[in-house]
């Protein structure tokens, strides 16, 4: 059902926005919360961002090819922050974020 | 990553989103505009209905049973409009959105 | 512009959405982060469901009314845990959600 | 309650995204349909972009300034297509669209 073009951008970006929302959900019940704040922060933009790049690609918005640079860059952020906790939760959510970012920047070029 | 308890509403939301979000799209393009009206309505009410209860589910949040609840509301008038339509669009949105009522009433029980 | 029946109750989901996007991020930045553990769950949901009844509300949908009941829930639920807390950001927040769970209950009756 | 630098916009964003919501779900309903096409659909997108928009000044996401330049031109593609329309709602969503990517434009300026 999926545009062929966008398809594997749209696949990551769900997968990004669900590793984004687990993640901050999981880091808001860890012990140290102290050092999870800057990820909670760009676990949710990310997820926000991801759900919106979903939903334009889908709609083939003129807006989605500009939208999915930027939403490359909260990935990224995103993906920067989690790799440095050990927590099972961040590291999923580095790995969905990296490989959202690869298809945003694809997508966008 | 997803909580085993949650996990298959949580991928039929997902899906049913999409779904919905492709059909409202393409019936905005569709040349019978007209006969359309309630299902790009429906289908934007279910699309959003659907990225919420994804959301609540994954952060496990109090009110996601209950949400799930009104979510196959939603699903359950989108699949009724959509069935009605011979276009793809349509008739795969009505599927999706029938699993994904199904799913979200079970998770509610 | 707004629909008399919903004009108050609008308003008052778009204001609770910015009292709780506002205490959820200012919560983050606290000292006493652990204390803030619920605050910030309930305001991200409470947030969710405000945009959401808000859009729901101006687009005539169908589901508006039974939306606003669970709504005025996530309100409540909020205004609770915010009403705990000292800070003015939570005071200010559970005054919002105190007020939309009114409006919302309102509009559903 | 809300950061100074960032209040106007904020309010700018959250009356747009009302008057587009407002703007789709009327065009919808008119009887000249098959013109409202495009309109409907860079409501759907503007709408969208400036509640995101809202809740990214709200975190104070470092993104918030990057998102207003692209949220602008979504104001400004919403503001084109619906000032072609005499319906009052396309005439007051243009001028909402207007003002708002005007104060996304100063803000990310």
């Amino acid at each position: 059902m999926l545009s062929p073009h966008y398809a594997s951008c749209i696949q990551a970006c769900s997968a990004c926005a669900i590793a984004c929302e687990t993640c901050a959900a999981a880091c808001l019940a860890e012990p140290d919360l102290q050092m999870m704040r800057a990820c909670i922060q760009l676990d949710r933009d990310c997820a926000d961002m991801c759900r919106l790049a979903e939903a334009l690609m889908l709609r083939n918005s003129p807006l989605a090819e500009e939208f999915c640079r930027l939403c490359a860059k909260a990935c990224q952020a995103c993906a920067e922050e989690c790799a440095k906790h050990a927590h099972d939760h961040c590291q999923q959510c580095a790995q969905a974020c990296q490989r959202c970012a690869g298809e945003c920047l694809a997508m966008a070029a």
